[in-house]
């Protein structure tokens, strides 16, 4: 299977399906889409179906549009419930048209998965785990930053609600549609979900130490919210109470520079980056019962990408 | 198959579904779940089923199950676009939780619909019809609310959208599962189109003319939101600028009592009733293929009903 071509195949797809009358949801979902975006979710589906064996572009392509529009939904919910104005190096939709259409665009997304699942059965059962534990996870972190208070416990459970779960399901979902053995299955289940993790770890690192017109999305929004890696890790306390005084509002500089500069007082970064790439390690680990070919090869690739990038 | 014990059955499913470990959100879901509300979208489904000979609860009463939490989906993110703080007699996910736990309980109810229709496979195509439809009708809403400017035309379309399409998706679930023939289920399809339409031409009377106490939600916010009944039919206008300026904001009493009253100078009222009980007629009409049955008396029965209520 040409990946390349696997992947345009997707792009067009995820283009097609939000082709709706009404313009708004169409424009709005067209901006997100075509700002791009790393595409590791359905690359994960193509990777995990082609190492299973599976080479037909028009039976993968759908369920990896639906894993990667599922995201684009919460991405863009996220957007209004953090008040990120930047997404992907565009205007976020929240920013352009409004709280409302932005939410009413996120359940446009969510329900025209419906219809593209609507062919493949139990795996929806299995797409809807990665869902409804990434709606579990954003209402964790929310719950946690609200209240101020973000133990390190608390923050592995949020990321592998949030992420791991969605990227676990993604790699259970190729090896599903061919009948694959449950034995590669659990290993690619598990191979996702480590790189989930050490995804999100990244991502939150980078929202530490990376400016706005690198990351392509609204910077130090993470950590304004409570909900960085940076407040779990770099202290027992004293950073919580500034970032809970800024949860209530969009952030402003000062206050961000302040929260920025606590938190990176600690070794919370090199603890996080250290961590990730043991995570890596795990995940590529997992796939050792498998066989050998040029997808599992372009999958130990993935895993390491996803630790080694600066947006 | 007893329709109370049925119905019994989808209420014990739907607050199966929502125990999520996540409390906010399982919380959330019960309060808005345990308000009830009329459940006509399950009860369509249920008699939808029966009429075409289906007996077996545990088969149907998951879809009747999606369906309404589709709708209570909708309405938790309603109540956030529209400042809503009274549903079904109490308190609005939105006034208790605030808008970002009420945006993430609407997601989960959304993505908790991929689990209970996992093993329906097509009938998810149907489905998703009727959701990304009631998407598309608040979105066409909300723009007509924001540019001030709403025909009778836009409002049909609206309200098909938003409500009928739903209802169609629901009628024709029932008969889906048992694969009646086409020709029922079209005919069951355009039953459940047009009680839908008198259903929401019936809401937004009743908008306009009841208080918060009857209806149990806040009232006049249709009317507020420039999407009710009265500003599409009354007026060739002049309503229409008032309106426009109090979207933006929670409706006050004293704006609200002035476009109320300029709005029921017309025969709005009246024209609507017309309409609804014409369209409940047509409903009707739509069974005559149908075999007699216990089934097929009470969905005429329940399109009566659609229209002969007070709240």
């Amino acid at each position: 299977m040409d990946m390349t071509q696997a992947m345009q195949s997707v792009e067009d797809l995820m283009a097609d399906t939000v082709n709706s009358t009404v313009t708004t949801l169409r424009d709005a979902s067209h901006h997100i889409l075509e700002a791009g975006g790393k595409r590791i979710r359905p690359r994960l589906v193509l990777l995990s179906y082609a190492a299973m064996g599976g080479n037909d572009i028009n039976q993968v392509a759908p369920v990896a549009a639906a894993v990667e529009l599922v995201h684009t939904a919460s991405v863009v919910h996220d957007d209004i419930n953090d008040h990120g104005i930047v997404r992907r190096g565009r205007p976020s939709v929240n920013a352009i048209w409004g709280r409302t259409f932005a939410l009413l665009t996120g359940d446009f997304l969510f329900t025209k998965v419906y219809e593209l699942m609507a062919p493949y059965k139990d795996l929806n059962i299995t797409l809807a785990e990665g869902t409804v534990a990434l709606v579990e996870g954003e209402t964790l972190q929310a719950s946690a930053a609200k209240e101020g208070k973000l133990s390190r416990e608390v923050y592995y459970q949020i990321i592998a609600l949030k992420t791991a779960a969605l990227f676990k399901s993604g790699a259970k979902l190729g090896a599903q549609l061919v009948n694959a053995p449950a034995e590669y299955t659990e290993a690619l289940g598990e191979y996702g979900f480590n790189i989930g993790l050490a995804f999100q770890i990244t991502d939150d690192i980078l929202d530490l130490i990376a400016d706005a017109d690198q990351l392509g999305k609204t910077a130090g929004i993470d950590l304004a919210q409570g909900k960085g890696l940076g407040s779990a890790y770099a202290t027992n306390g004293s950073s919580h109470a500034a970032v809970a005084e800024v949860i209530e509002e969009a952030p402003t500089d000062d206050l961000l520079t302040t929260i920025k500069r606590k938190v990176l007082q600690g070794d919370a970064i090199e603890q996080g980056q250290t961590q990730a790439r043991l995570l890596v390690q795990q995940a590529i680990n997992a796939l050792e019962p498998l066989p050998e070919s040029a997808a599992k090869d372009e999958l130990i690739e993935l895993a390491q990408q996803v630790i080694n990038r600066s947006y």
